[in-house]
């Protein structure tokens, strides 16, 4: 059995993965660690959990002291809070899964211009592994401090890998126009996330400055080959999940949607978790599930192609990739406590 | 293994029956039907199964040619489409779960009124077990002809069924009001059920006349001995999923909730799905599970107890149940393939 | 014209009123106060006003000085916000319409009782109007100070008010399940109202606990003659606007359902805003009017009758009729400003 | 006063457009025709209107009948259906304002092409005039046949017109990624609608093939001067009303955000329903009015710029529209009827 601790377990990202975790038939859940909700029983806070789990959130200072306790430390805390609890657990030779951000960027610069502070455990950027899992298998398997995917990036990444490994696109023209459900916006109270001014109501935010942009761009980077920017907009739906990716790109030769389509086909087609669609993907039909949608379009017309991948933006996106990462990490069969499917509705 | 076919398995019940069958460790899924969709593969239908269900729905003429392969036969058709499968069935020696109306109510006569329709096989109704599992679960061990309760049934007996059977409360007063999210009005295309009908509204219906209303007596003057008639309106709520029914009675004499909070826990305490719970019952705690939540308050200045459940209405108040019913009838474990809980969001 | 200032204009209600006021062409907005966005442009708040309204927020010192500049205060401040500035307003001849609670209860131990603290203005109770507009009429043509009702007691004495002023029902067995939509809540930056913990939900909160419940029985035992007591219990509905109330109670005589419309209608023949319906009344169809939808319904098997009610949470139940109260007070015709219907959809 | 009758009133346009109408000041409305509620009274159907509105909807017949009566007629049909009952009204000389496709390209066989169906009144192509009119008043109020735009149209030619106006953005990389409410799927009974499958949920539909397209690109042409090919792709979200479109091009020469904003002032200045914004645009702010919100954001990095334009798909993407047609081709001060703000929630 692998023992794992939780950072942040009050928040969504972390009220999922306690979800899965406490599902896995391969994992103790060894401490729920909650900043806000120091000693108070996690089924108080999250009550679907009422009867069924009898944990006390432990302190940031009580979770230090059980590290010694596990093999891996989950962290779902917000960017900058992580570097002196990974720096401790490693030291331990305790295994780190970060869902937050602060180890995905390679360059200490590039975390500086785009978190705005100085990233304070440089050092082990070089040793982290950026943990897209059906891109980056083999390194994953062989790493100690794994920095799981912003949820935008998973979806994006996921849908234009393909295109981009096989240089079938202009690298010049890429957007990528996102969608995601008010979960994404985290569990903070804030009244640009209440209910009434987020419902009935679509908007656009952080236009060219958003922070999953470098991550987009790195990975797609490393799968090009050379270096791309791209232009990316995140959409606020009111939905409680859910992302969708609409990507757009201008194809070099002529190809047709079924001659792309098999291209995909045969790029994922030994992963579990990415499906080929033949229809036009909707969020609720990987809503709840660690699966990634996939449907590919040519406009013959402008001779685009138009990639829509659609995931669940706290279990692909966020929990359920991170314990995809800690399977491959411990040797587990991949799919092991990931199998649930969404429910339709 | 349980060899099981489905009616109806394209219905929003349906579609859940098939979600929980397809992830019980017991079962093997011999069939799915669907009248709208024979032929079609269940996979284009809820595309939630893409690439994880390779099935195509048989037709109803088909579906009888099948019984022989099967154990059990689920029924999630509209009321009246029952009887002629179910006699089939039984004759071939296949249980039925029906989860349906057509074998709850004890009496064809009440059966017509209600319905309006004729009952076509009322020599089944000695031999039909309500399955209403916490209350009738010895009746539900020897039966072949189970009848699956309604959604409003099932959280409105379970919040009230402690009261009466202590006799706590005044029969003559009983009033459920009840909330229900729009999957409860089926997948049928109706004007009344888009989603710019539903959507950013509440509406009471059926007022004094639906149809869940003499089950609901039938089973609540069992629990207490002498008949019992109560108002019930149910109410549309613009969410997916959920039944919350808000039960109101006359206390006989004066009871804290803290007593009664003690006699829902000692009435319920070998119950796995049912919780007695501190706070309110939100139904998004229980959304996506089996369980039922009931939440118990005392209002002193008027002498009166307010019982408050929340149930799934598509899984403890349809599939969920009905499957609790298979794998008693069938001597499993009762929670075999329903332990998942609710996500929570 | 009719000067007026707002206290509390950046919340639900106090915008609404703003945009009531706004369109009302005998009124001129002289101030709009804001404690927390003192100095900022309103429609930076609330960008539906972008290009239409050129207003800074003042502060609450300096609305205090702008008394002098209008006729009539509107207040939408939480409880215990309003006495001091009600109390400058009246001795400077202006007239006060306040929104909140705390000059609608006549006692002021019940204010303290429901309200935890002590009124410090008690001396202005005996002058001011409860102004519910269909009942009220006459006072409040005289008053200079005015508690506008509750959202929930506005829906449920329209709903029971020809009930009791007829004696037709027990009056021991009232029962009032409401149900409002979130911007109920306010518009305070809490956990509770994310739109991630409101959405896909319902519940109950404050069961026999919730402050306007004294308010309906005040108002319900001056219809009746005699003191009242009813069991309310408010629910959370995910939409932004709208209350519905499910008023029950056992008639005395036996009364068909048509014969109670009569009586209806007879009751509220001269009013603009109220109507009774034969349908169910559903919220959307009075969402962004001043409109109350009643419907009736006996159920004869147990003599109950069913009386449900449908307001717009923040215009009949707040600023619509606010603004209607004004007009009584200032004699102008009462539908002035308040004849839009709603959109439907 | 303008007599004026609409074609298709129970849809969702068609109510829209009745709302309207029946509040402007200077329109009686003689007929309000339905295809599917002939004979039925239009408040039974859409029940906003119980008591104010006192009209039985005719029938197609019926209206063919009533053309004689009115100066003006609207058209809220589907396409396809407006060819006859336009020629005829053309030849009584009643203006026609078609809400529909069937007058919006200029070529027949474009119309073929997308629509699918022959174009059975071409020989009215050549005066029918396309009614964005923020771009085409000079036309518009000399017509007698106007075709009043599509919604994603109208958000997208205004978000797009001032950049192809002064040829600032590469024509051949125009990219309009486009979200609509579920009012805009209509008011049919259709199971895609229903609300449990639209809820919880986005998805892009009718990608490279959507028949608004060709009427983008038409008008874009003629503002740009030459050709022009675009991607479009709506997609629908989970809400009922609303349209954002986010449109992306790459500058040809380097400005910032601010010089193009006021290139933007400048080209809508004297508008009174655009409104350039300073942040990112939200549908709530013009739900339920005829505004269009625009922002704009240069993305330094990519030298793209990207524009959000938002407006109400059935006020200024379809009845607002109309009805500011309606008041050009009298010759009534154009924002007559159409002053009404959002609500904000």
């Amino acid at each position: 059995m692998i023992n794992v601790g939780i950072m942040g377990a009050t928040g969504y990202a972390g009220e999922q993965l306690a979800w899965i975790l406490n599902n896995h038939s391969k994992v103790n859940i060894k401490f729920l660690n909650s900043h806000n909700y120091a000693d108070m029983n996690y089924d108080e806070i999250y009550k679907n959990y009422y009867g069924f789990l009898d944990e006390v959130c432990v302190s940031t200072e009580e979770a230090f002291n059980r590290l010694n306790l596990i093999h891996v430390l989950f962290i779902a805390l917000p960017h900058g809070k992580s570097f002196e609890i990974t720096k401790k657990a490693l030291e331990l030779g305790v295994k780190v899964i970060d869902l937050g951000a602060d180890f995905r960027l390679d360059s200490e610069d590039v975390y500086k211009n785009w978190y705005g502070i100085k990233h304070e455990y440089s050092s082990a950027l070089k040793d982290s592994v950026y943990g897209l899992c059906e891109l980056n298998r083999e390194c994953i398997k062989k790493t100690n401090i794994l920095a799981n995917p912003g949820c935008y990036p998973t979806a994006s990444i996921l849908a234009l890998a393909p295109l981009l490994k096989h240089k079938l696109i202009d690298s010049k023209n890429i957007i990528i126009d996102a969608k995601s459900g008010v979960s994404g916006a985290g569990r903070a109270a804030k009244i640009d996330s209440l209910f009434a001014e987020c419902n009935e109501s679509i908007k656009a935010y952080g236009i060219g400055s958003h922070r999953h942009t470098p991550e987009i761009e790195q990975e797609l980077s490393k799968v090009f080959g050379e270096d791309i920017m791209i232009s990316f907009t995140p959409h606020l739906v009111p939905m409680n999940r859910g992302i969708l990716a609409t990507c757009y790109s201008n194809l070099i030769d002529n190809l047709s949607t079924e001659e792309l389509m098999n291209i995909y086909r045969e790029f994922y087609k030994d992963e579990y978790f990415v499906k080929i669609v033949n229809e036009s993907p909707e969020t609720r039909w990987v809503r709840g599930s660690n699966l990634c949608h996939i449907g590919i379009k040519v406009d013959e017309r402008t001779n685009r192609v138009i990639v829509v991948s659609a995931i669940d933006n706290l279990v692909k996106g966020a929990a359920g990739q991170a314990v995809q990462n800690m399977n491959i990490m411990f040797d587990l069969k991949e799919t092991t406590g990931l199998e649930f499917l969404s429910m339709g509705l």
